[in-house]
């Protein structure tokens, strides 16, 4: 869990190419010891896999996968399922 | 990736009940160096979590999540996303 995270893309209604493309320009921007989060919590989890997948095409062995979390967090009065994927260059 | 496999629960139509209390039986009979891989595809990658989250709240620490892969695969003509929660005792 020692990864700085340098920034978090946050998977919702939009589209799947738009969250990889400015997942991707992130990770440009990175300094070495840090980390992008995509994060997707409930019906979203599915998409944040797909923004990984679609990076991963993308990009090939450049793109590194540190670590997965999953959990549930309460968010207002509901508790949703989520996955956190980190990745760096 | 060097975890022996003791058993998988694929994760599809079922309750996420039932596929909690299949990986806590199967969890048992475990020997020390295995895990028990909770895997979801498509629509039930969001269940897979379920189940994981559903297993930690009755199991508290004695559940370890060993690791959780992430990628896509093809099953018969179409791929999919999938997710594979490795958990121990």
């Amino acid at each position: 869990m020692g990864e700085k995270v340098g920034d978090i893309v946050i998977v919702s209604t939009g589209d799947t190419s738009e969250y990889a493309l400015r997942a991707i320009v992130s990770l440009r921007g990175l300094s070495e010891d840090e980390v992008i989060v995509i994060k997707g919590r409930g019906d979203f989890i599915e998409k944040a896999i797909d923004v990984y997948n679609e990076m991963k095409s993308r990009m090939g062995d450049t793109l590194k996968l540190v670590k997965v979390n999953i959990g549930s967090e309460r968010v207002g009065r509901r508790i949703f399922p989520y996955i956190e994927i980190k990745v760096k260059i």
